[in-house]
């Protein structure tokens, strides 16, 4: 599969197409769960580092925390308005 | 599609189960591109912020950008020896 399978890419609408978006994975496995979960910190750092290049007011940023077994996802996204 | 599946997570051999895996996709789509591409300057920026939390080297560090169309991928890889 294409990298750009994996994303869930919008189909190209009038509206979907006057949009910029970015969109943030991160997944973390690892064999035993005693260190510290860092992805929420982690998260927010990122987010400030993605400020910096993108004018983006956190009601435009959608985050998601999902945790399965050994793994945790997070997934931020972001949709701006084209300038 | 659970969130999960969009990694591509190795099957747990006894030396994958002895490691710890993080693995981050940024995906940016805009209707023009006559912005600059800021992926790269993010890339490294973000890296920044991953090694405050894990111990992470360079050299175990695989990054990849994809150009299609409007949309770049950018994935990094990093596959740690758990501690």
């Amino acid at each position: 599969m294409s990298i750009f399978g994996l994303f869930g890419r919008e189909k190209k609408s009038s509206a979907a197409a006057a949009r910029e978006r970015l969109q943030i994975l991160i997944s973390h496995e690892r064999q035993n769960r005693l260190g510290p979960d860092f992805l929420p910190d982690l998260q927010r750092e990122i987010l400030d580092v993605v400020k910096k290049y993108v004018a983006v007011r956190d009601d435009q940023v959608s985050i998601r925390l999902d945790r399965e077994g050994d793994a945790s996802v997070l997934e931020l996204n972001v949709t701006l308005p084209e300038k």
